[in-house]
């Protein structure tokens, strides 16, 4: 059987996720995928960096409190994260990037993946900076390299919402997409909608732990402009930037705006929409919009996101699912180590099938 | 360029969309997914049957009226449809089985379909009876001849529901499958909501095309039944019969329950679901649900159909899409052609491989 070795860069809920699931179930995963996953290399803003070439034993790591964890004094371990030099030189297969991402230039995110595909590594990101802002790039140079670039988990977690739109609707045009992609935002309308204050449903959302303490992102539309870039370039093959795609939040609706519409069977939503027009041209916006009872996406509440794709031949198909969650989102980032395997499985010269190699020899 | 020769058996709505398709859009369909299309016999109750091996011209065909249609006259044409003998013996390498199917046994779809994997020829169906009543024995039988038995369309019609809970969701467990999956109740179900009596929203129905002239099938939840033991025996690996399905419709529910519900924010709906347990078992059943506001099916009104995936670490994803629809349907078959060639395009021994010789050859 086959192995990937792995290259967590950011050891915070998601990795630490993808950990526990590889320590806890990675035997169950190899019998039913065919190849067994090995974590190589962690590194953290917080905990530094820690390499082991023949495996890491996550054990130790995953019973200690994510606050306290620091890889300083383990053998192999530093206090340095040392993000570039772990990217670059440590020989893993694939580099699984969850650290952050500045949505106006996408760092560290964007460097880290750059480093990894310059170093003929695959790639997988729940990051949706770089994917939005230079997944053109990215994936060119993926290409150069024979490596994949994977970021199921940039949008809706690991719901799988663009490997459908790639794998699921071969033969039809898919003409447009709109989609509910930000659980925070959601969570507060259908809180309007039963008269609470835009302000007390934020505090609530901070409560609940889906808001964060500055939720200017989430409640201004900043978050789903970036995520419907990626489902404009990604599922509609346009090429935007993020100046192209206008963006309207939900900050200026009042609770008697949502109930009125309520009472007329509408729906204020929080709605990322593209449309690929006739002449090839692709329009993307992030605007609420008040959604009669039968649209797709008006039954769509609080923490569940959801995508409809509408197509020729098929009319509209709508994929609804968690937006974020630690676990869901680690499952993005499996999914995507599936999909890099079924691609590069049978390489002859990627870096996955010399380890596949070396593996049957031992 | 490689190409597949087709039978269609039935040229009802559904194989005659996909016949339009094919005369339609061959040429860019061809382009796009690397092989083309071509029919070569079909055979109708009404209609009679047509054979010609080096191609069929769709166009006087499509151009007639579909109550009209006569093979008789036709070179290559009968008045007999000749189901067996056209299944069997004319080289076709994928059978198109869009005829109808009889709930209690299957037939006659389930003796085109066995015939069709006898003689070697891959097969698609849009028939939900052979799947659910014969589906583990079709698929041996498929899997000794070295071909595929692919029925998309048997749920949901072209949306991808089997495919999905095939192909996107490896490495985690699906525990259970809720789902709407009857237009005609629904639609219905909607109507004693706002206060209709059930007999005249099933005159309703039948104006709107949904519900046939004896609508038992749908209201009783018959047609549910034989789609949630398709989708819990090809879902979560089952093997039910139609006795195993516990069963109950929609005709003994009154608008003012309906109404009742809904002032409290519930919804009824007929509910196709099945679970796995803990020790393997699998339980299936149809009945009707009043569900709450924020469940995955609760939104989903009038001709859409859904699936909800219950999973371990994703929690739930819901697939909405058309129930029904000639082009829709139609779409399901297209979707099972190119599952065919991605499964056997680079078969040494399939028919598929040595049509794709021969064509090559030419």
């Amino acid at each position: 059987m086959g192995r990937y070795d792995l290259a967590l860069i950011g050891f915070g809920g998601v990795n630490r996720a993808l950990a526990e699931l590889i320590s806890q179930s990675g035997d169950r995963l190899a019998g039913e995928l065919g190849f067994a996953l090995r974590v190589v290399a962690i590194t953290d803003l917080r905990a530094g960096s820690l390499v082991d070439t023949d495996g890491i034993d996550l054990t130790p790591l995953l019973a200690a409190e994510p606050g306290e964890l620091s890889f300083a004094g383990l053998a192999g371990g530093s206090a340095d994260p040392r993000n570039e030099w772990v990217i670059r030189e440590v020989p893993a297969d694939i580099v699984v990037e969850a650290t952050f991402t500045n949505p106006s230039d996408g760092e560290p995110a964007l460097s880290h993946v750059r480093w990894a595909l310059e170093s003929g590594k695959h790639v997988c990101t729940t990051n949706k900076g770089p994917v939005a802002l230079a997944g053109r790039a990215l994936k060119r140079l993926a290409a150069e390299r024979g490596v994949s670039f994977e970021f199921e988990g940039s949008v809706l977690s690991g719901t799988p919402i663009l490997r459908t739109a790639e794998r699921m609707f071969g033969g039809l045009e898919i003409t447009g997409v709109q989609s509910i992609m930000n659980g925070t935002s959601n969570y507060i309308l259908g809180r309007l909608e039963v008269g609470i204050e835009l302000s007390a449903a934020i505090a609530e959302a901070q409560e609940l732990g889906y808001a964060e303490a500055d939720p200017t992102a989430d409640i201004e539309g900043h978050d789903v402009q970036l995520k419907v870039m990626i489902l404009a370039n990604e599922v509609l093959g346009a090429d935007l930037r993020r100046e192209d795609v206008f963006r309207e939040g939900i900050s200026a609706i009042t609770p008697h705006e949502v109930r009125d519409a309520a009472s007329k069977g509408l729906r204020w939503k929080l709605v990322g929409s593209a449309t690929r027009h006739e002449d090839g041209s692709v329009d993307a916006r992030v605007a609420p919009l008040a959604l009669p009872a039968d649209h797709p996406l008006a039954g769509i509440s609080g923490p569940v996101n959801a995508v409809a794709f509408h197509t020729d031949l098929l009319g509209t198909v709508t994929v609804c699912g968690p937006g974020a969650g630690r676990v869901e989102t680690a499952y993005a980032l499996l999914s995507d180590i599936i999909a890099i395997h079924q691609r590069h499985a049978d390489d002859e010269t990627a870096p996955v099938r010399r380890v596949l190699q070396e593996t049957h020899r031992v």
